[in-house]
């Protein structure tokens, strides 16, 4: 099985290495996380470094995944994304068993598609997203890079959510509209 | 395989023909759009015809489905749909391998049921109705004809859904209400 | 097969019949309803009892679970659940097998696990709730006894209900709140 490296380890590491544990293409070597977790674990996997690890971590594995959560802004993820691409690690897409991506869809490098999500017919998902449990991105959408679908929203038929968008659980768009880079969608909302 | 011709080009259509290739029952001979884009393809399906080829495409294939998407108004799907029955075609019911219906529950014909969604005990799916992507129809309610239940929406127990009506993406109804022919509901919205 | 006995025949009643003959497991012997529903027959199940017959029931059966719906007050579910259990029936939890239950999760006694629904890694479902079609219970959250969490209604992650709550059908939370003892949640709306 190839091997993984988890960069964040709060709630939604957890939902991660689930749908990982489930997937059953990586085995999941380690948690980065602060350097005062060390030796914590997390679903029975250890805490085994801080970012500042990162780089020699990736002598050691080949692949890793950003798994810390994206409430509102973006900054973060992008920024250890980069961190872990420079470090020399691949950034895999992974998909829940339990989700459908029509293979006329495109998922991008280091994003997850979390448990029960439909991305449908010609939508196209960009690097380092979180399309979380139970979502759906409806035929002919976009989702740019670094976005957080947050769970239970729809995004309806061609959309397109521009780079760095929070939208918020159970939130639903209006179809063919734009998303603006770096919004933040109110969770439970109707986007027009 | 059964061939079927799809009637109406645009992105629903998208989404239908991923249902239909992952049910695997019909073969997409092609589709029926307007004259001006006769030649080109969808996902692959070339357009073959316009509405005025009907008559001659129903000698070829016996099974055909509306679609053309429905958002507010039915009248263009009740037109398409009556056409391609006087002209001779068998309308089936398609039901996604990733939707869920009760062995409960009945589905009339020229009736699509898109990717997860779930039709529970007792309800029932009149005729050339789309039931899109990730909607839910609890027991005991009652969907009429020409219906538009959009994705994500919530009809909950002992619903009546009059014929042509159009419910928005992402809506809940109260349960044991009644609505009304031909109403339009707004996305997002709770219905009592 | 291992029978059981289902308390409450309404319309409720009618989904988690469907559940049950889903997943396999149980026989369903009968129902216990109103004495002047006597004789009547819920999808094809006879009703044999009312409240007054659980102890002779118990000798012959040795599992039961709670039936009737639960629309705001808990009341009426509790009251049954303690009669059954003193009557000596043993309360197993029952999950669709189109739900998804985390390994990493724990569902206790008399609870019922809906179609669709998703119980995400290190969530936690009491005694006697139902968990309705649909629904969504994020990572770390807490559902104590007897709630209904009605359909396509989201739990975010680390979200406590305690016990005895409705959560309206359709209702989304913020992630990390408490959600108060008995509280009665509007359908449709986002609780923060």
């Amino acid at each position: 099985m190839k091997e993984i490296l988890l960069i964040g380890g709060g709630g939604h590491c957890r939902s991660v290495i689930d749908v990982i544990e489930q997937e059953g293409q990586f085995q999941i070597v380690g948690i980065v996380d602060m350097a005062e977790l060390l030796g914590r674990d997390i679903l029975g996997y250890p805490v085994i470094g801080d970012d500042s690890d990162l780089e020699n971590l990736a002598k050691k594995y080949a692949y890793a995944l950003i798994t810390i959560g994206q409430i509102k802004s973006p900054e973060q993820r992008i920024k250890l994304f980069e961190l872990a691409k420079k470090a020399g690690f691949k950034m895999p897409s992974i998909l829940s068993p339990r989700a459908y991506v029509s293979k006329h869809a495109f998922i991008a490098d280091g994003t997850i598609i979390m448990h029960d999500v439909v991305i449908n017919a010609k939508a196209s998902i960009g690097n380092n997203c979180i399309i979380n449990s139970k979502a759906l991105i409806e035929h002919d959408s976009l989702i740019l890079d670094h976005c957080h679908i947050s769970t239970s929203v729809t995004i309806n038929g061609g959309v397109i959510v521009e780079d760095g968008c929070f939208i918020g659980s159970g939130a639903t768009t209006k179809e063919s509209i734009i998303i603006k880079n770096n919004s933040v969608i109110q969770a439970g909302s109707f986007v027009t």
